[in-house]
Parts: C-alpha cells; structure tokens; sequence
C-alpha cells in the first residue's frame, strides 16, 4: 500500500529503489512519530476538527502504539512503504474513519519532519551524556597519573617534558569545545516544525503554539517554508557536531596506537583488549583503537556526504532528502559506540611510569635547563653558548627537577577549571 | 634571516617551499600578534622578568607597530620569514637586547595560536554581524513583499500558494540557525592559548590568568596540550559555522537564479547588477548570484580541507598545520565579500506581482479549495470525489481567496517572533 | 570462534564493536575468498606443500562451497567471525587437519586483498557494461528525436537553439569519459597482491607467478609491502570510477527534474514512473529521478569517505583497513542500482516537440539571425546595429530555419564518431 | 573594458566581486589561449571568413604575443577583465577591425575551455614525466639499500621482517597505479572543444576537424553540450589524478617523518633539509617532510572542493564554473612542487643499517622461525607449541638468516618486474 498510488499498478523495480531501507531505519524513528501524532491529534481537538471521543480514541491507540515500540515489538512489513503508512494502518484498524482523520491538516513532510526533530533532540542529549562521562574518566585519569612524565613531541621529535596528567586532560578539556557545536545542533533541533505541511503551510487553523508546547521544544521555526529548508540542515548540524567530537576521538585513538607501539611502550592494555597471536606474543593489537579511529575518520566525512545529497537544491522538498535519514542515523549509532567503547576500554589503561628512564629522552630537559640558568640571572647567551657546548661535547647533565607552575602546565592542571569550564554547559 | 638558521645556508628550494605564502597572509594577522606580544611584554614585567623600563619601551614600539599596521604600512620583506621575525627585527633594531626580551618564556607556537585566536574573533564578529544586516534587510523585503503570492513547489511541480513574504522571510529565519554555530565557534575562540609555548608550557612562572584578562578573554584553554591541540581546531570550528551561512546563500542563489529564468519570470534586478549583450536583450546574467552560489559552495568545502590536513596526526605540534592559515584566511574574506554583495545586491530585487495570473498556477489552489470544503462539511471522500471529477472535465474553478491564518504561514509570517529569536544571540 | 583469540574470553562489547556488519559484507565476496583459496591450494600443491590428495580434497571441497555461493544458501552464523573462518571452518570440518593447510603460507590480510580484487574487477566489468547499455540508449533517442528543438541556456537564460538529439548524446559522449576512469581503476584491480601475506611476504617459496595465472590477472603487484598499500587505494579507485559516471547521471537527473517541471515542461514520463495525487493532478513527481540524482551525490561523496579512512596512516595494515569494505560494497550496489533504473526509465521518456511554439523562446535564433547577415555580407557593425534597433522596437523576427552543419552541432550530431570513440575501449 | 558593458556604468563593487583573481590565473593560461586562437584564425581562413591577408596578419601578431608570454613580460592590466579582453585588445591596436574578426564564430566559453584542455594536457605530462624521476630515484634507492633490512609493522607493532628494499620499491610499484588514472585525465582532457561557442555550437560553417589537428588534439568532443559540459569535468579528472600522487606522497610522508622521529631513527637528513635548534642538537625536524604531507592531503581535498562547486547545475554554462580554474591552478603548482621537492630531498636520505641489532626487534623472526620448523617436517601445532614454550620462557633465540625467495619479497623485489610495467606507460 503506498501512500501516492494513483490505481495504476507501480513497476515493482521502481518500488524497490524508492523505499530503500525507509523501513529499517524508521525503527529508530517510529517512538517519536507517535509523539508527534499524538500531540497533533490533541491540537486538532482543541481547535475542534476532531470531537473529543475522537481525540481521545486516537491518542489511546497511539499511546498502544507506543507501548509496542517502546517493547521492541513494533513491525513495518514489506506491505507499509514506511513508519507512517503503517501506524495510519494500525488506526483505520482499529479506529475506522477515525483513524484517517490523523492526517488532517498535515503531510507526511512534516511528520517526518518532527519526527527527526525530536529525534536528534533525544540522540544529542544521549552523545552529550556519553560525552560528560568520557570526560569524568579522563580528568580521574588525569589525577590518578599526574605525578607520571612523558615526552613531548613536536614534528615527532622528543622536546619537552610532558605528563600523562597533561595528556589525559587535553583531550578533557577539548571535548568541551566539541560540545559547544552538539549544544548548536541542539538549538536547531529544538523548534517546532510541525504545521509546516508540505513546506507552504495548511488553510487549516491550527494551533502551532499549542504542539510546541505539547512536545516540549523551546520554540517553533515560525515559518512553514524555513521549516521545509531544516529538512537536511538540522541533520548536517547534528553531523557537524559529532564531526568535532569524533575529530578529538580519532586523534586520541591514533595517540593510543602509537604509544602501544614497541617503539614507544608508554601505555597498554589488559589482553582482553588487544589482539594477538600465541607466536607473537609482544603483539598487543590495538584493533578496538584502529577501529575507533577508523570510525571516527569515517564520522568526519558525513558533513560533506549531506552537503553533497542537499547541495544546490532550490527551495521547497525534493525526494533527495529522503536520502538523509540513512546517511544520519546509522552515523548517530556509531558515534555513540565509539563513545562508548572508548570509556569501557579506558578504565583499563595501564601506563609505563619509567618511560624517561630512557636516556635518549634526556634532551628533553635542555629548554627547561637553559631557562633555569637565565632565570639564575645568567645572560641569556653565555648561558646557551655553554650548553650548547656541553651537549656538543656530551657533558651536558639535564636537571630533571624542574617544575613548570604556572596555570595549565604539568604542575597546576587546573582540573578544577576544566571542570567548571564543563559544568557550565552540562 | 630564519629563527632555526643554524648556520647551515639552507638551499633555497627548501626556503621557497616551506615559507610559501606566509608573508601575505601575515598582514591579516600582524595587529593581533602585536596585541599578544604587548599583553605578554606587560605579563613579563609583572612577574619580573622584565624590568619596568624595559616593558615601557617594549609596549611603546609595539603600540607604533601597530600604528604602521592600522595605517596599511607595515611590510614584510623577503628576508623575513614572517611577520614574528620582522616584528622582533623591528624592536631589536629600536631597543637593542630588550627587543630580543620580548621572545623569553614563549615560542612561535603559541604566538601563532594567540594571533589566530584574536583574529578569529574579529572576523566572527564581523561575520555575525554582516549577517545580522542581511537578515534585517530579509525581513525588511517580507514585509514590503508579504501580499505578492508566488507558486511553491514541492519536487520542482507546481504544489500550493507561498509568497515572497514567506521566501524572504525563511533564508531570514534560517540564518539564525547559522548564527548559533558562529557562537559556537566564537566560543572556541574565546580562550585564551598564549602560555603554551611549544605546547608543553614554559618552566618561566608566567602568569595567564593576566594576559587572559589583558587581551580580554572569556577564559583560558587551560591545558597547554589542549591549545595546542587548538590549531587546526579552531579554524574547523570557524569553517564549519561559515560552511552553514554560506549553505543558506548558496540556497537563496540557487533560487535567485531559477526565478530570473524567463521560465519563471519571478523576479529582477537592475542591469547594473546583470550582464548581458545588444543582441539578446532579454537576457539578464545573473553573474552576481551565480557567483555568491558558487563561492559559498567552495565555502563549503572548507571544512573538509582543514580536516584532511589536521586528520590522523598525532598530539604535538607538527609543520602541516601552517597549512590551514592559507586555507582559513582567503575562505573568511569569501564568506564576507559574499554576504556585502549579496545584501548590497538584494536592496535592488523587483518582484513581479502577477505571478499568479498565468493560469498554469491554478492547480496550486486545489489542496486549500479541497480543505475548504471538508471545513464547511462535506465529508472528505466526498469532498475529494466532486473535485477530482471537476478537474478531470476541466471544470474545476480554484478559489484564490483562501487565507492561511495560523503562525508561520503566509497569513501570519510572525516576522516580530523571529526578530525576537534572532535578538536573544545579537 | 576467533582466529585471533588467545584463550582469554574477549568481551562481548569489544566483539560486537570489532565484528560490524562484516558477515552480511561478505557475502557479496564469498565467491572470490573461494577462487583464491582454490588457486593458492593448487599452489601449495605445485610447490610441493601439500601433497596432490591434499590439494585435490580442498579443490574438491572449495568447489562444492562455491557451488553454495552460487545458489545463495551460503551462510556465515554468528559464531563465525567472517566468511574467512567460515569457509576454513567447514573444509576442517570435511578433511580434518587438511582443512587448516589451506592457510599455509598466506594470512587473512591477503585472503581479503586478493578477494577484493578479484569482487572489484568483476563489479567494474558490470558497471561498464551497464553504461555501455545506457550509453545506447541516449545514442538511439538522439537519433529518434534528433529534429526536436529545445532552448539551449546560459546562466539558465533563454540563449540559443538546441535539441533533443543534442541533449541526449552529450550525455552518452560524457559517460566515455568516465569509463576512461573505470579502466584506470580496473588495472588497478587486475594485479594480484596474493602472497603478500601480512604485508611483508612468506619465508614459504610460494609461487606467485602461478596464482597470477590461475586467477586471470594481468600481472602481479609485485612488491609485497605495495601490494598490502593497496588495500583502500583499489577501492578508492573504484569510487573515483564510480564518482565521474555519478556525476554525469546526477546532472543528466537535474535536468529531467527541471524540465518536467510545469514552468518548463519539456519532456514527461508516464504514470508508473512518477507520483502523484488525485487532486493535484497536474503533479507528475520526479521521485525515480531525484533519487538517482540524491544517490549519485551521496556516490560522489565516497572517495572521500574512503580517503578520511585510510589517510595518513604509515605504512603497514591497520584495522581502520576493514571499514573499507562497509563503504565500497554498498557503494557498488547504489552505483548498478542507479544505472538500472535510469535506463529503464528513460526509454519510455515522451518529449514535447512543440516547445519552441512559445514566443518567449524567439530570441533563441538573434544570435544566428546576426550571423546569417554577417554571412551575407552585411558588415558586422551595421548588422548588429539594425538588429539591435528592431529588437528593441520589438519588429524583430527571427528566422528559425537557420541550420547548424558543423561537426557536433544540432545539424550533424557524429553519431557515428562518438560511437567509434566508445567503440575503441569496449 | 568589459566585454558584457552595455553602457550602464557598472558598479565597482560588483567588478571587484566578478573578476577576482582572473587576471593573476590567466597568466598561467595565456600560452594556450594564443594558441588555440591561432589554429582558429587558420582554420576562418580556410573556410573563407577571413582572407588571407587577415589570417597572416592575425597569425604573426599572435606569434608576437605568445613571444610576449613565453618571456614573461605578457601583462593583464586592470583596465581588462581578463587575458581574452588583452589579446584581442592588442590584436584591435595593431590590426584595427581584423583583430576583431578573430572573435567571429566563437565565444570566451570555448576560448577558456579550449585553453583550459591544453594547458592540463601539458600540466599533466609535466606531472607524470615528475612521477618518473621520482620513480627512478625509488628504484635506485631500494637496489642500493636493498640488504638493509627494517622492522615490518602491522598495527604499529612489530610483525615481520622487512627491508629498505621493499619500503622504497613499494612506493615505486604504488606511482605506477596512480598515473594510470593521471593518462586517463590526459585522455579526457585530449578532446578539442573548440566549436562549442557558448555551448550549443555556430551557424558558422566552421571546420572542428581542422583545429583538432591543428593544435594537436587526439580527437574532438564531437558533441558541442558535451564539449561544454566538460568545463570543470575535465578540472576534476585532473584533480583525481592528482589526489592519486599525492596520497602516495602523503603516506611516504608521514613514513618518514615517523621513521626520522628518535623512537625509531630509521633514516636520516643533512642538516640543510631539516630544522633544529643549538641547544636542542637532537632535533632534526622534518618540516619540508610534514609540509609535503601537508600539500598533499590539501590536493587530496580538491577533488571534493570542485565537485562541490560544479554538483547539481543543469545543463549548460554558470558563471560558477569560472571558480573552477582559482581551484585547480594553484593546486597543480602545489603537485609539481612537491614531486619536486621530494625527489630533490629523498636524493639525500641516509638509512641506518644497524636497525635490527635492537633486541626490541628479535620478536620480528618468530613467523618465519616457525614456517622453518614447519618445512623441515615438525608438524605446525607441535612447532607451534615448542615455541610458544621457548617465547614464554625467554629462552627464544631466533634465526635471523632466514630468507624470503618469493616474487617480490625482500629477497626478489622484481625490480626488472616493475620497470617494465611503468615503462608500459611511458
């Protein structure tokens, strides 16, 4: 049964390439159809084009459909070409004339519409929540570890003394920025689309004020043709968002990798963790970190992929934009994953606290060295005339005592700034 | 002269490939390197690094630099690397050692990072606001325009009665949307990184709670790995907030460029503002248009530059990241020279207001006649029936005086609520 | 049952994190893991590794798997990590240790190399031949509607007479070009990295001149450490193939979209290939074709899906390598389905042959008119003059029986010689 | 003077906006536009539109100019638009009303498209002959460092011995799949378009077969919708191209730059290619290494910039497509610089030959250890078993003479092989 037959018998090929995974992916979507149902159903009695017996007989069969979907047990068969064809089924079903009159004043371009609205309200609360606790675990780290040392590297070279306390709370401390961008998409999410129709608005008088509030968003996208044109931009918004907190996943992985490395062996993990091989037994594979990288690498191509399918599109819909719903959602589901592996993998990180023990990372000192001796009121270049001459010679003893104060460095973190910095957006 | 000369004669090939185009870029971003080095010049003379007299005649040639940059005058020759070699040449030819004082307790790194920061902020603001006078001027044409309907399409076909108050209206209240990913990246920006030195902090006791304040910061990236780690960041996180401006310009041309079509007839502008020849004057080359469109599309773009280059590096500093200046800077002056001309170019729009005469748009009515009927009683199958069969005969007569009453439609356009939307960020 | 599992029981979480969609991938290169496994066996056989009982048990065995494959009843369970385990699973389980000698001197990162290979090579055959098919057909309604005006445009202005024979056969004599870039990636195909092992090669004296043979590639990749390089980069040239022909299908969608819009209604299809609604009945909705043009966009977004994957990782395997297949696979899929589908459709096209009736259409010929006069020996000034002034005073009357004889222009269209072009690399 | 002024003064804004950085790109351009105007003066001679005393005169004033060019001293000044508007202004002084005629029968679409097709045809043999001289380079390196052997890495850890034999052949063997794709660009871009006027060819009787021979095109894109649907296709093949060498760059690259970091000291260069500090004589940091990393990932993002600038036109020309030649100018010259530098660079490389005396690598034999047991008749899980036994006890002592025989393993790198298939294509 699709929606737009017109009597004429659809060639089964062009049915199969224009549902696609419609259905599948309206799994993830169906919960928040009927939210948006149910509050049109409630409006439409306010504004009387539905008796009262009527409403109520609506919103209580779509509250059952809720209880369905909320129990996993909700079925779009190969019949119903998406979510909506098949709960409009379930109504007329039970409901009889009733049921079709859900469809009153609105189209199916808005109920997709504000299903993906609050959708990806849900979904970013969620990647936000994932968020917060990988950075929790990340300042404890930071704490736990302060105390331990690590190179620092530029272009790849050894050059300064860093920390793990350093390097766990940079990527803290990053994350937040990135949540900056989830809290812009949430803000986009966050009106009211319903009511748009099919992006020109109904003749009916609906009362759009009344759906805000019903399905709680913080206010409406006043006009029908600009709701029309979120259609693909909230979805990009929300893309351009997980972008930057898998941008910061991604770096961490590949730091990860790299630190497991032989060459490296600041970091490992339990065995549980790692792949491997019983003849190689060095071999801790990072493939968890590979993957997170990998996925996050692959996270940061979804901007581009929306841009592409809505790109250069004049205004009003095109059947194009049914392209972004499976380009987004199975994203929002990786995001999440990798969040979540990454904590789960974390808490069990074990780190190398003799790794400067090492005397090729001795030169790591010399800035810090130099510095002492101009600060002991020695012109800064017999001071660097000397060392440098020392280090020519291979007489040059780094001081490892050194301690760097100020705000930031790896003798004052300020976790308590960084925190604060979080609190106040969470 | 180059800061790492190591007494090597660098060839210069590698001289010519490394440098690139650094120097021209630098005269975008020499007055925020010369406002960082004066907060870090007084910094230094608080903690005692440098004496009183010292700090005067430091912030006294700082403050004529940035006179000769305010006046356009400042140069950057050849023998200079960039503008931090030649501004430091410039204070040590003046003050002799003190002029080389200034670099004590910093690197270019962070210098780099600070300017970027500070620039940045700059041309968000600026952004923001050049956007903000296109909005108004969008909303100032919906009101001027809001009786004058005008066909809406859904896939392209002639679907139902939208008007220009509702077209300028929309890109309006979309660029809101836009602006809360510039707030976001604002955000980033607004943190103050000077202090990391070569990103691993400084064994000097600097103190950045004072240039934070200095330079008029939100707050600090307090973690010096994590600013470090903002390079790249934060020019991703200002390519990402124009990428959605420049998707919501991209959009309004595209349309712009279809209505100038003799095949739609919607609208015009002066021929000042098109191209065109003797021969064929009907034609009127929107170059103007076609030029925002595809601007903003390379705009969009962006993005994805930066992040190939900043992708899979590891933390640390490394020599690609010079690359996104060059990436960053001409895509800002873009995104601004489009949003001048598209708003310098929009005072001038005509609207043709007998669209809707041309009877091929009498379908756009049969929705709302259909809906009218149902609302005085007819039962909708019957309702339907009547009018499928009226316009299957040719008798079908659309009613043109149906109003859309309800907020957001062409009836209401809410203009004040979208003012007031847009005021709670401006 | 993992291969790489080292007694430890490995936690479900990082299971279900690593595995994917892996299995249902699979599937689509079942059939070329099994004809390399035939060909490595017969190797192994002729190097004396395996005795010739032996080889023939596996070849005999493989034989029956492939006949599996091929009927579509070949399953990979859960507890199989991948069709790599399957397959040694049910040999094993056949001939006992015979069965896990197959994986003498090779390892999974070759088994999936060589199979991606042999899979690429026979999709890139298809998809050539689809375009070759589809390629055809414009060439036939060029030839059919090849005395069919249509207004040729510039900047989407009405500028200069074109036809239905000139549109078709641009875009066959496009799609040329695009197969250039299909061959390009199918040399890259055809060399067998088998015998790379896991990047480095086998201290076992395999044979790989023989396998090369055996499978039907054109030469080997040589270098081991180059052959495992491959993996992405033969996918990424597939994708850059599949991106150029995307491109073309794309743009020849917008325009049908545009001109079965009423504004311009050039050509139409029938019913069973648009939607529509009983009471709008004017509405023919491209659907078929906005979804070509939506997954042709998303298609051309692939290559840089797969290069944010595979970018600046150094040499050697990494895990990230294994979400290549989840990006290209699909990718094939969209790419066949679209050139299906566009074929079908388009040979039951209509096309208006009265357009050109349309007086807003007569300054299409002023151009030519100019020129004719210029022919006749009129000095351009003076003719140009004349025509400026009767166009203006609106006396101007175009002739439209102008001819165009060049080569490529509507009078002489090549057929034949862009027949011949596609000829020499089909 | 612009060509479209119709006597309207033109806003300055819009000039500025419209012309941008055409003067500067059409410097690179102007060789071909002489060129192509001459085989087109030539060949209006031929058909009798021109005597033959204009012809002449034409021909030697444009050898003049391309004298001009070829010494660099060819200027476009701002009175002009760009180089068409200069030629044909110097033509007009020095030929008066025959330097006009060159005009007649073409257009600036087909002019800049026809220059556009020769100066790639030439970029792209500049490229490939690059491609080769750093082919040749790779080769000579992997003979001369051919015994040295070099950890093999799989997930950054350590896995299997390789060799610098292998690793620079590798990269060798990988240039020869990229310019595949770079002789495909070259076939799309060896089409003449000339004749295609502003897309839908002339009434002119002109004669295409005569300028395809004359300016020495392999064939012409018959089609004139197809020639001008070229502009920005043929941009993108080279793009693709392009991004082929340089993810092959980028990842030999990031090699080395990992490779020269203390962690692995695997290679090295003379001080004039990297750069350090006095008290920091460790450091030898890889910047012209990170920058060629950095270039390429950024023309690795080319290809997307132009598809984003091109996707989802209609047919026929937009001025977009002038943005598209601001695009691919500079990033050719970004091509060639870094094949260039890098071949200049790796010229110089110094490889450690005492990797492997490193205990940390011993693990690196274990594979191969085991394959010899194995080939000597031990069953595999009993020499597995034994093994697993000495590996955990430590008393493992592994065969370091063991050796690889196969096609392009460490002991066969095929290197004949090899050069044989590049010298196929060249």
């Amino acid at each position: 049964m699709r929606l737009w037959d017109k009597g004429f018998s659809t060639d089964k090929k062009i049915d199969h390439f224009t549902v696609g995974d419609d259905r599948e992916l309206d799994l993830h979507l169906a919960k928040y159809d009927v939210i948006a149902s149910k509050a049109h159903a409630k409006m439409l009695g306010k504004i009387g084009l539905l008796t009262g017996e009527e409403t109520d007989d609506l919103v209580r069969e779509l509250d059952h459909i809720a209880d369905t979907v909320e129990k996993g047990k909700f079925v779009i068969e190969d019949a119903f070409e998406d979510m909506h064809s098949k709960i409009e089924y379930v109504l007329t079903e039970k409901l009889g004339d009733t049921g079709k009159k859900i469809h009153t004043a609105r189209s199916r371009n808005d109920q997709i519409l504000v299903a993906m609205h609050l959708y990806l309200k849900d979904e970013l609360t969620e990647i936000k929540s994932q968020t917060k606790v990988l950075f929790d675990l990340l300042l404890r780290l930071a704490e736990t570890h302060k105390e331990v040392l690590l190179p620092g590297y530029t272009h790849l070279q050894i050059a300064m003394p860093s920390s793990f306390g350093l390097w766990f709370s940079a990527y803290a401390e990053s994350l937040i920025d990135d949540l900056y961008f989830i809290d812009a998409a949430f803000k986009i999410a966050d009106q009211n689309p319903l009511g748009s129709a099919a992006g020109y608005g109904s003749s009916f008088p609906i009362d759009r004020t009344y759906t805000t509030e019903e399905m709680d968003f913080e206010t409406m996208k006043y006009n029908v043709v600009a709701a029309q044109m979120g259609r693909g931009k909230v979805e990009k918004a929300t893309a351009f968002g997980m972008a930057n907190i898998a941008a910061t996943l991604s770096k961490l992985a590949m730091d990860i990798c790299l630190y497991m490395s032989q060459n490296f062996n600041f970091i490992s993990f339990p065995d549980e963790l790692t792949t491997g091989s019983s003849i190689m037994p060095h071999k801790k594979n990072p493939d968890v970190f590979e993957l997170v990288r990998g996925k996050c690498n692959k996270l940061q191509a979804v901007p581009n992929q929306l841009t592409l399918v809505i790109n250069n599109l004049p205004s009003g819909y095109h059947r194009d934009l049914q392209l972004v719903k499976e380009i987004i959602v199975p994203a929002i589901q990786d995001m999440k994953a990798c969040l979540e592996i990454l904590t789960f993998s974390l808490e069990k990180i074990s780190v190398n606290d003799t790794i400067l023990d090492d005397p090729k990372y001795d030169y790591l000192f010399s800035v810090d060295t130099l510095n002492e001796l101009v600060q002991q009121g020695i012109p800064f270049r017999d001071a660097y005339k000397k060392m440098g001459m020392e280090i020519q010679k291979g007489t040059f003893i780094p001081k490892r005592d050194i301690t760097h104060t100020h705000e930031g460095s790896l003798g004052d973190l300020c976790l308590d700034g960084i925190r604060k910095k979080m609190h106040k957006i969470t």
